[in-house]
């Protein structure tokens, strides 16, 4: 069936458009350590595009409140950005963007300012120094700059300091030193007594505080923020041991202070800055779902043939909160077919397989990792592969 | 769209089935180096059922007159392996079997007996060497045998002699040494002297003589079989010019024996062995459509939804007379979805990708070429990718 002299009558889900080309979103995660989640939906459209020029192709940013976030946000709600100078994770001087919109929501991506790949070597001489202090300054700027909602993308931070920086940053006093490239929580000769001075923890202007994550993990324990994402981090076993009973001890004192239960499930984000949003009196939600909403992903939806979504990795782990099964679960809750792309495609699949009409993996040929991870290489793989995938969804629709 | 709960009701192309699973036909050439055409249609048929268990799923051998054709005549129509005691090109003793069908068929696949890949290490010694006599002893026994029609495979072979080995051992009587494991178009000391010491060209007993070959080369100059074909044969740059020379001189000799112009597109087939066949009165027919036609593709094609065709390498030039493409075109006459599946996609496709409703690569991950080849690798990833394709499609045809 030649579908270009067919008449074209695409009816995936109870519409029916005669004469006009498929309908797609496009909602592809970051190919970490690659492209970015818009370089690589700019990609997927461009195959969508040359598979059926008349197609009606929606690209929606994808984030989970770790790096890309504040990009996902500005692609769908556009707002104005404003440049703060303040620290990285080690303290050295950066100047990070704060996103305004004009509903007066704030964003901060916490990975833009203490983010991991900007400390350099990550090793053991990182955990006693990483700090949250410059996402402190990102959320003061907010603040000043009138928002009422600060949305706080966690996740991809190099500090584990349970958001002491953050929190002494804001203004709280700390027994401890916590200027910017020292971790607060890191034993020092006045170890064992207490690190808050007093509890009066700040209001942030009536500001609400919202952290994003998909994180689950809780601040203490085996599952916790030291235990998991410590090693990642540079830290050693015993750093662990270190950080783990440092955040112990802060979060009782922390507890003390806001009257409620920190140790819960997403606490243990970005190094414990889930906690430390808690004790503010914030909360967290989680990450996909929220921006999802944020960038009108289900409105995009609406109506949709074929949704195309991916990251860099897909595997059976996916399922469990990763933004692609978020993307495959609505897209599915929208009658539309929804293919994953990925340069990684670990089979079996499990349950991520039964989220997906199909997983397919971008790279055409045998190659190696590190080409794998080139940037030009990944968006040429994802634009064929769009385009061969839409081809045959195309040719399937049209074939009744 | 959760097919699993829609009504099963698969209508691809007038065809209207309630209940029912998808029509596959898997129709997939040699990835070669790696896995044959029945192993990988074997592969492919898995995962075919692994995305719809009810699926009724037809697997053709493919092959093009070169390695494969036996096999893949066998699995379509069955008959009798009847093992031949005969040699390989360099003269060393080699059973390898004739099939003969009840219908007075017989067939002989020049690769499994004078095959480049059982010379050992293809240098400048196999050129002056190589011989096609093992497949006159196969042709004079399959005429011994009572065969009323011989289809000779032509392609894969290590030979450049004009099928000089092939009539000799058929007693055509020549001037220089014919013996196995020498070249009797290689110069000797009687070089120059005329090669054919009669003009009497064997009868094969009235019998039909057919070869089949998808190679449309002529048997001299720039495009011939010594050009083209003997460097991957082992012949340096000076042993392809007095190759070509001396098929030049064979054939002005053969042509006046024979009677008819023998240098027409697919005499260069196999060293020349196509030159041969005319001059020993018979034709020579293109090898996929015959193949083809003999396992009964178009019957399996008639009211397929999806057809999964490939091959180890799929590209631009795919579309000039490989198996795959003859698979597509024969696909998309039957009112099929086509998806041409490979370890290697060459981007850009041109005429290739318009045959196909989409070409996608097998394997999942970065991976190097010798992994790429080794025939568990692909077998499997030949398996989830049908199954990712199968479910694909199935979910585009069911979501009405």
């Amino acid at each position: 069936m030649d579908a270009a002299v067919r008449p074209r009558r695409v009816r995936a889900h109870g519409h029916d458009v005669i004469g006009g080309g498929l309908s797609v979103v496009v909602a592809v995660d970051a190919f970490k350590g690659s492209v970015g989640s818009a370089e690589a939906g700019a990609a997927v459209r461009a195959g969508v595009l040359a598979a059926d020029p008349e197609a009606d192709v929606h690209v929606v940013v994808v984030a989970d409140g770790g790096e890309g976030t504040l990009e996902a946000v500005a692609a769908a709600r556009g707002g104005r950005r404003v440049p703060v100078e303040t620290v990285d994770a080690v303290g050295r001087p950066l100047r990070a963007p704060l996103l305004l919109l004009d509903d007066g929501t704030a964003v901060v991506e916490a990975a833009a300012t203490i983010g991991l790949p900007r400390v350099g070597p990550v090793d053991a001489t990182v955990p006693p120094r990483a700090s949250s202090w410059g996402v402190g300054v990102q959320v003061a700027h907010a603040v000043a700059a009138g928002a009422r909602r600060v949305l706080l993308g966690l996740g991809g931070t190099a500090s584990t300091d349970g958001g002491a920086g953050m929190l002494a940053a804001l203004g709280v006093r700390l027994a401890r030193d916590a200027s910017p490239g020292r971790n607060p929580l890191w034993p020092d000769d006045r170890a064992g007594a207490a690190l808050l001075l007093d509890r009066d923890l700040p209001g942030l202007g009536g500001a609400e505080l919202v952290a994003l994550t998909d994180v689950t993990n809780p601040l203490l324990g085996p599952t916790g923020a030291a235990a998991v994402f410590g090693p990642q981090k540079g830290a050693t076993p015993e750093q662990v041991a270190v950080l783990d009973g440092a955040l112990a001890a802060w979060c009782a004192e922390l507890e003390a202070a806001a009257g409620r239960a920190l140790d819960v499930p997403g606490a243990g984000a970005a190094g414990g800055l889930g906690a430390a949003v808690l004790a503010l009196g914030g909360r967290l939600e989680p990450g996909f779902a929220a921006l999802a909403d944020l960038g009108g992903l289900d409105g995009a939806l609406a109506g949709a043939d074929l949704v195309l979504t991916g990251e860099g990795s897909l595997d059976a782990q996916t399922a469990a909160g990763k933004a692609p099964a978020g993307v495959a679960r609505r897209a599915r809750a929208a009658g539309a077919l929804v293919v994953g792309l990925a340069g990684l495609v670990v089979h079996p699949l499990g349950p991520t397989g039964a989220l997906f009409d199909a997983v397919l993996p971008v790279h055409p040929r045998p190659l190696a990792l590190v080409e794998a991870l080139d940037p030009a290489t990944t968006l040429a793989h994802l634009r064929t592969t769009a385009e061969q995938v839409t081809r045959l969804v195309r040719a399937a629709l049209l074939s009744r």
